[in-house]
């Protein structure tokens, strides 16, 4: 390894190490690159994200015949990859159509080859994320929905941890304490949807149920992060033909798991159509565009704006249906999204930001937080 | 005025001008003075809140006969003023026989005159205590228990806000959000103890219930911020002089008020002694014990401080309670304290002070501060 560069022991190809300190240096060239265009993307992956995730709840609801699904969730998965693989041709073709005379050639089986190559480490999000789809199932087995849901917070503060480990990403101690909040703000509006009873620390405390928890949430963590990790150490790759790679990885291991349920099932679950309706396809196609948000969140912004997009998603749509349904707003609600309100002040206000040790100004990753929260603030 | 020395209308004695911005030199001037025996101060202030809030619901229920009181309420408070007075010249004559050669005579008639017209100013707080005893039982006229108790939780910020115009402290955005959390937390922990139904936000909106509460919440807050103030301002007289002068006031204002409803009710109600036992005399101690080391807290540290130390006190009392009757914790309360833990740590951390404007250095406040945080983490 000299100067950064690597040489694969296998094809003998010369790799840019992706070193843990810089994740990549297209990365950080483009850290330092603040234009009103990475402004402008940054709105529009929030808001993106929010029109997305408000429908879902309407979408599953009219996916329903009879107060039931008629499909197998799993067939939803498959369909979804294949959708976003769809997706990902469709805009690598028009960005190859509009390319510029002199740039390298997006469509070229030696682009191709080489990206897949480079990209390989996407096979791992890909991969955890299709096992994450079978633990969601497991889940349900020894916990009710509501605990599920609850434990599901979890997830923002295991995304830290592995960000600060696998990203190298610093967080102050405001910073930790805002994310904490964030998870208790997302449990107390839960608290109410909890079964009598559990309110009181009962949850099963056999060994099993630790265990299956810890895997639960960590694999999607991991995923996720570790999906922020490749899109990002890979910068200069299009990030249509890193989406192919991901989704088509996706399509391979979730079509495997069909695959597996036929061995011991039998063949009648194979048909991955049956039941589906022209609502299910809007749902699938809902999915696969919060799937593709994700990406460009991945690469462009990162997991913790995700998640907290995903957040305040959920309270914009709270809202809304208390105003379309003439729901009354709860304590536990009102409670609930003042504390992640607070939380995403704190977690994006320069106020609390790391300062870098050696010469005490701010680190160039804080501009974007910055901006994150001018953005933040300005939906607000 | 000059130099800030006022001279008084009525009687022409030059008086030290309370200027709001410093409050008073020898205030400022203790300030600057932080010794090893301000922090005992902090610990034996603190831990002695700790222990007396504790003993309340033991000495609560034991006054009880047959689940109720047979004692008058507003007698209590008068008897509790008595206790306070006559605590003040005990430990006022302890002070004047270890008096050094030299001191000015603590009591001389002429000090004691000299002192009772400078600390005038206390009949204020007295007047607004005397006042929020009443007050309390209106509330309950208008709310349930619970309510009352949620409610008063909004004291927190209303104190912070009179803190910055009477004593012109200054609170930094994180501060700020501090405070918020503990009222958020606490009312966290309440949520469960609201009657069914009430979880939705169906209080009362009449705008009657909204003047009550802002009368209910403001009085007893400008009362301690006040009394703050006062004894402040007059920090060179002895502390147990400034007892007396308040508690006097009290017993006085509280006398009145025993009056009053001997006026309105008939000459029964004057029987303030009537159905008193061993455990309402030890609860009258313990709530004059209180008040004194009240004092202690707005005269040597602040009211804030004081919030924070009865929200701990109430956090302990509710753990012991679930060791030592096996209660078990409910999600609600470890939610709750989670939240306050979070919100002393962010209130009192050097990170989030605010910063002098001028020349950038922390304020001396945020000396007295950092001890606090110290302490504080100390006692968690």
């Amino acid at each position: 390894m000299k100067n950064g560069i690597m040489e694969c022991s296998v094809c003998h190809s010369k790799l840019v190490s992706p070193s843990a300190k810089t994740i990549s240096r297209a990365y950080d060239r483009h850290k330092s690159r603040i234009s009103s265009k990475q402004r402008a993307l940054n709105v529009f992956l929030v808001v993106g994200d929010c029109v997305l995730v408000g429908f879902q709840p309407i979408l599953v609801y009219m996916s329903k015949v009879d107060g039931k699904f008629n499909f197998s969730p799993i067939s939803v998965n498959f369909l979804t990859e294949i959708t976003k693989v769809f997706f990902a041709i469709v805009m690598l073709l028009l960005q190859a159509r509009h390319q510029k005379v002199g740039e390298k050639p997006l469509l070229s089986i030696s682009t191709f080859v080489q990206a897949a190559r480079n990209n390989v480490l996407l096979a791992v999000p890909a991969l955890l994320y299709a096992i994450n789809n079978y633990l969601k199932f497991i889940m349900q087995l020894y916990f009710n929905p509501a605990t599920v849901k609850m434990l599901s917070n979890l997830k923002v503060l295991v995304i830290a941890l592995l960000l600060k480990v696998i990203m190298k990403r610093r967080f102050s101690i405001i910073q930790w304490e805002a994310l904490a909040l964030l998870l208790i703000g997302i449990s107390v509006n839960q608290l109410r949807s909890l079964p009598e009873g559990t309110t009181a620390l009962g949850l099963p405390v056999t060994m099993g149920a630790y265990i299956y928890t810890l895997i639960f949430v960590t694999v999607p963590s991991l995923a996720s992060v570790y999906n922020e990790y490749a899109l990002k150490s890979q910068y200069d790759t299009s990030i249509y033909l890193q989406n192919l790679f991901l989704y088509g990885y996706g399509a391979i291991f979730n079509f495997l798991g069909i695959l597996g349920t036929v061995v011991v099932k039998g063949p009648s679950s194979f048909d991955i159509l049956q039941g589906h309706s022209k609502a299910t396809m809007l749902l699938i196609a809902n999915n696969a565009a919060q799937g593709i948000l994700s990406s460009f969140f991945f690469k462009y912004a990162d997991t913790i704006l995700k998640k907290y997009s995903s957040t305040v998603a959920t309270i914009f749509t709270g809202i809304a249906s208390a105003v379309l349904f003439g729901h009354t707003l709860t304590m536990n609600f009102v409670i609930g999204i003042s504390i992640v309100f607070i939380s995403m002040h704190q977690f994006f206000s320069p106020l609390s930001k790391v300062k870098d040790e050696q010469n005490g100004v701010l680190e160039l990753h804080d501009v974007h937080d910055k901006q994150r929260y001018l953005l933040i603030s300005l939906l607000i």
